[in-house]
């Protein structure tokens, strides 16, 4: 069972997927991605994967069986577990939360190797309509106060899948740095009836020395203070809270935007490991008869989507202070990748 | 020239090591360490590094020449940069400092190849007191808010030197998580005048189960809420907010339990990558003719020292989350590490 637990000192909550269960020897491994000599995520293997909660099928066909070109299944091996109530409780002066959540896998395509870059604007669209639906569908659930869908592309443990895939993880806490995104939004509309994000996509389309594209819908651009070189910002250029409200139309134009932007990636730095999460205001729920404190406003936050090349690496001064060091100025970033040479169709 | 920078939404500083200005094809290579062909950290060698600011010589040779044990030299390619004055500006709803600050290595023996763990006691109490020396130098700078000693071995990318050393980084900010500390130390001994680590210390003395050493004036324990599998704390029992207050018979105390924590990991994990970070109160000065808010209280502060093993990466659910999923219980981790096979001479 996994459990949540917050160290008073640094205030911080911590998942631990003890379901996983790692002693020493499994450290001992090199961490080197493997050939797998099997994947459940290609065509003729769903009866290997648990039983899917989410799948287009152009096809028609019956679940779990061919004939998809997107399919959504929970993880076999879950940082968090479905099953169960909340349980929240002091332990001296820590405290501890058992492990209810949702993690699920998106898997893109049924083509293995092919990356979220090479397909079609068709199947990326289908690929953002099912983040969509499972969140949309997830929110329901009361437990859940934060529903994160994130990818990590070439980055991870031995344990990890190539084809291409997604995930989805919905926790019963929101997490900390979404915590103060939302606050940072919910304070600066206070103070000026504004969106703090609209503001500063109003000044980078003043500036542009750090946008890379904006296509009249939405802007892409390396944000201000980047963590990491080359880090990239999308988000709609018109103000929304929600990403689950977007139209049909909207996820194809970000479709169209992302794939390009992950071409320019994969022109400019060949072909790096990354990472994608996407951000979307919390569910709305009550707790205690009132509406949970950071739900009170969420239209004062505005959807977007970071993609993170992972080119450095972190160490210790950032787990210990928190601060990153970037080495690449985010308008030096910008300007190469407007100048990348990539394939429009 | 470097400079930090500041983003209104994640109310997030970087630091924007723009000296390195890395441009995409520096991100091309792979992140492997090569074998270096020549090691300016080597005896002979001190004329190919910038000029030291410390050394202990039982030789009792001229600086910068041959027969030291531990030396401190200045980055040559520093994150931050020692001159000039801070200046803080708005730019539009971004902000920008310029980075002031200051970057040291600190190089722990004069044999390369040997790790922290393969010292005698009396060599690493000798490193130890380079720590504090440098400390007790630097926080005359009225330009530093914070001090920042940490090690990282073989983390790093292949700009890093193989040969045993720690680093020091001085900032004119206080790092985010360190500000997370202060304050929480600071509010618990509002509220019950009694220290929040202390507190924690009594708890995990009582419970035992994270317990990995105790000598009676140092505890090393794994931290309830573990960020990654296998973290370490070492702190001292008695309350002491100030690194530099060591006496030399504390250091040495250190330097023991210290390499004893450092062996553990190595003999459980099969010498593991790992990180070291020294957490201090920060230096009292004034500002706008006030103490800075976070050194009014720094007796509420209890000093300690993070280990953290890399077994785990780090991925876009962390990045873009703030939450960590560590798969080992702590108690699991601290029974392993009681029991590993260690030479104590």
């Amino acid at each position: 069972m996994s459990e949540l637990r917050w160290d008073p000192l640094s205030n911080n909550w911590t998942i631990m997927a003890l379901s996983q269960g790692r002693r020493p020897q499994d450290f001992w491994l090199s961490h080197d991605l493997p050939d797998e000599p099997f994947c459940p995520f290609c065509v003729g293997n769903e009866s290997r994967t648990p039983l899917e909660v989410y799948a287009h099928r152009p096809s028609g066909s019956a679940p779990n069986q061919p004939g998809w070109d997107v399919r959504v299944i929970p993880n076999k091996v879950p940082a968090l577990g479905i099953e169960g109530e909340l349980d929240n409780r002091a332990e001296g002066l820590y405290d501890r939360m058992n492990g209810i959540g949702a993690h699920e896998l998106i898997i893109e395509t049924s083509q293995h190797g092919r990356h979220m870059s090479d397909l079609s604007i068709e199947q990326l669209t289908e690929v953002l309509k099912a983040f969509r639906a499972r969140m949309l569908d997830l929110r329901n659930d009361s437990r859940f106060r934060y529903i994160f869908i994130f990818k990590n592309c070439r980055i991870g443990t031995a344990a990890n899948i190539r084809h291409a895939h997604s995930q989805l993880i919905a926790v019963p806490l929101i997490p900390p740095l979404v915590a103060t995104k939302l606050q940072c939004s919910q304070e600066h509309f206070q103070r000026k009836e504004r969106c703090l994000l609209c503001d500063l996509i109003r000044q980078e389309k003043e500036t542009q020395e750090r946008v890379v594209s904006d296509d009249g819908n939405f802007l892409v651009y390396a944000p201000y203070a980047s963590r990491f070189p080359f880090e990239l910002m999308i988000t709609p250029t018109r103000h929304q809270h929600d990403f689950t409200a977007q139209s049909d139309q909207q996820l194809r134009r970000l479709a169209i935007i992302l794939r390009d932007a992950l071409r320019r990636l994969r022109s400019a730095l060949k072909d790096p490991p990354y990472s994608m999460i996407l951000h979307s205001s919390p569910p709305m729920h009550s707790r205690w008869g009132r509406p949970d404190y950071w739900a009170r406003m969420p239209f004062s936050y505005h959807w977007h989507i970071e993609l993170v090349p992972k080119l450095t690496r972190v160490t210790g001064f950032e787990w210990g202070s928190g601060f990153h060091i970037n080495p690449t100025a985010p308008e030096e970033a910008a300007d190469y990748l407007r100048r990348a040479d990539i394939d429009k169709t």
